[in-house]
């Protein structure tokens, strides 16, 4: 799409060349030479013009400061707004074809919505509801009393337990797995007993989850994901788990049972929540990060056992240098005993 | 379900509200207000009047020791065989129809027990053998010379590779694939050439699988999971491990090719054990943990890589207080530099 | 197979019991009785001696060297072309009946090569190309516009998103998802919106994933896999990565978005590379490690944060004596100490 086209449809101000080729959206940290960003304010708006982007979404209120830059610009009123409008029009819509495919298999009392798109090969059980324009792509294996809420999507060869529960506008990848068991046994002398797992899944809206991703049914009660929350693929989420709103989980991470997520929570790739915990809103959990105690809202979390950003980075910069610091100590010791042996000497020849 | 009418199923005496509504089993560690817990001995006993548990199974041997108390108690001969029957009045039973669905395609020389339900878009390849009231839900693929045993239910998109074995009663849950091939390779020059898997995979009986894990076929001879081990989601077994019985495999963990885990062992969530190393007896890896070599039975490991627990705990303490130390370090090579100096001083006022 | 049949096909010359039965090929330090190795020169061969392969093949240039060996030995006079002939021998075929089994649903525009054989429950989407004597098992979901080529097997379950591309002989496991969602958002307030993923995965020649490994496609451009890699189960790899030629990737392991890795390169089991880094040629993670940034040629990794296997091990030694030397630092400040008061006490004694 090229950026003459992009700024007549939000109506701005360009300044730069109308023939640059936009091919998609990013944030300023992730863009590249055919991406556009938007910048809400002088900070990002500098950082932005230091980025790889191709084209920068501006407030009309930064043109004075700016006369000249290398980079283009669409100075508009409200950048923010006008970066969502242009997100919607790189959209891609997920191929599916109208209605329900002859070889899918329905059970007793659904309720379907309008528009519904099913593919080939997916089996629904009794008594689920499915909302308008869904689409449910081949392969999908959905159980009974389910409910998938409006506009989601489930992509292929997902599989939904009994009683999952999904909002609206949800994407579900292919693989996903919710609401299997979760992970609970008594142990009755040698033997493991099963508890029986006999809670719910409930799922918000807008929420986005990765291929191959779990989330276990509750043991009782539910087990829950905030609306607008994205998980990335082969993450975990253990039984009774409450994660909250906007949290970003990246991949390969784990949740321990009945661990509590707040809002804006941030977990780094391949990191691990143990069992029964709280996670402050707005904390942060660094790539393989595993906390093992409460963490305060805002907290960044590192290593194992996780502490602290700041106390850790202090402790590795002190680790990397003890090999150096055992040397140092060495040397310390010899200059004491020389000391010492100084010192005895001296007491021999300046006896009081 | 009433804390009464639990009591009248055991044929106990309940000390305290009939009317408590228990609504699920659980561990004394991981119970809320509307679970029932046992206590064995006097000791759990103390734990479990202390925990958030809804009502106690108790021995009648403790009741004289124990006149009044908060929580609600019945007091039984055997509170473990109690809570056995216990669990299973709260187990639910997986729905399946009756009978194979239309669907389903079946190659052939398959044997068929009584009480087999298979679902939608099951495929299961020639030779492979089904136990009596083996349940099999939609989107199952299992291939060649598989057997089931009696009980067991494989759940929805599950995937059994050629003479992949299961025992009786077990659960595997959707999207585990069983059988595929073990991680092998021999450089020749730069390539890369497969070394064939040509062995199985055997599960004992009473084993449950989490959700997408995957347990590999033995390049020659059997992988082998023993009886009463239970493995959560997204767990990696490689070739030809041995893994014993009653076993605990938490999320995220893998063990490498050739590995031998003896009984009774934990393995915690994200942990990793290396090819061709033995894991004793109940011996425990905390999350994250990474066993490098042998562990001992009833040891337990923690970190990268694996240390026994009290080691590795005083290391971490000890390496949170390392910037103190350094600090400590320069003050004292200080003061070691000026009792030199003043050494030399007096040396030079006191020469012999 | 007899050892002696195996030296017939080689047309070698045994030396050692032709009546050892040989069930499989390995490499020397993966090997046991039962296998034959190879060894291109005298220190493999030496190896090979002592490991517990059943037999070798070996250059005929090492027969003068070892008139008696206790191993059976093949001279020949290219063991590593002899060996790949075996490796064949060994292979077993997948079984897949020929054909295409009434049940999958194939699109419309769909390219079919020579003897493709397409197994139950598999859907394929409109424009998809599929090369001579491809093998697709049961319920495997093909997507529109992908490619798969010539040889190549894809086992049950396994997914591809809209336009991937597949290489020859490849072998893809089963419930592996290839062209997912990259995991990408851009904070517009509180809320997250999704960055459409308009990208492509491409997989070379000879490439084997293992069971439910993840490849997402690019943002915008291609996710690529270099020919003859391997890759385990349970893989993540995220949007744009670039994977060199030839590289092996133990299981559980995460590359993040971007990341770039060279021809050869080895990443330990659990082991993690962060967005946008580069990994050299050759280069190797320890098991469990995380590159947090670029990794120079042939440099060997180890822990979080990943730095060099040999600085980190004398880390890790030195973290070992930390306790022990803490101790030896407070000992040693006593000392300072009483060289302190005594040498105040004999100042004391001697005024000048």
């Amino acid at each position: 799409m090229k950026l003459g086209a992009i700024n007549q449809l939000l109506d701005g101000e360009l300044i730069g060349g109308s023939d640059i080729e936009i091919e998609g959206v990013a944030s300023i940290a992730d863009s590249n030479e055919t991406d556009i960003v938007f910048a809400e304010n002088s900070s990002y708006l500098d950082s932005a013009l230091k980025s790889r982007a191709g084209a920068i979404l501006a407030p009309t209120t930064e043109k004075e400061r700016l006369p000249h830059t290398d980079k283009a610009i669409i100075y508009i009123e409200h950048p923010r707004l006008a970066f969502v409008t242009v997100l919607e029009t790189f959209s891609v819509p997920v191929f599916a074809p109208e209605g329900i495919h002859p070889s899918a298999m329905l059970g007793a009392n659904i309720l379907l919505g309008e528009g519904v798109r099913i593919g080939a090969h997916v089996s629904i059980g009794d008594g689920t509801v499915i909302g308008e324009r869904v689409v449910i792509l081949p392969g999908v294996r959905v159980a009974e009393n389910c409910v998938i809420g409006a506009g989601t999507i489930l992509f292929p060869n997902v599989v939904l337990y009994p009683e999952v529960s999904i909002g609206k506008r949800c994407r579900i990848h292919g693989g996903c797995i919710l609401g299997a068991d979760g992970f609970g046994y008594v142990q009755v002398g040698f033997a493991l007993r099963k508890v029986p797992q006999l809670g719910k899944v409930r799922i918000g809206d807008d929420v986005e989850i990765g291929a191959n991703s779990c989330i276990d049914r509750a043991k009782t009660g539910v087990t829950t994901i905030g609306a607008g929350t994205k998980i990335d693929n082969l993450v975990q989420i253990g039984h009774n788990v409450q994660v909250g709103q906007s949290c970003i989980i990246v991949s390969m991470t784990g949740v321990g049972g009945s661990a509590r997520l707040g809002n804006g929570v941030v977990l780094g790739g391949q990191s691990g929540v143990v069992d029964n915990i709280s996670i402050g809103d707005g904390a942060r959990l660094a790539a393989q990060a595993c906390a093992i105690s409460d963490v305060d809202p805002g907290e960044t979390i590192i290593g194992f056992p996780g502490r602290p950003h700041r106390e850790r980075m202090r402790e590795y910069a002190a680790t990397a240098t003890l090999p150096a610091q055992i040397k140092k100590m060495r040397a310390m010791e010899k200059r004491i005993s020389e000391l010492e042996a100084r010192f005895k000497l001296d007491e021999i020849r300046n006896p009081n």
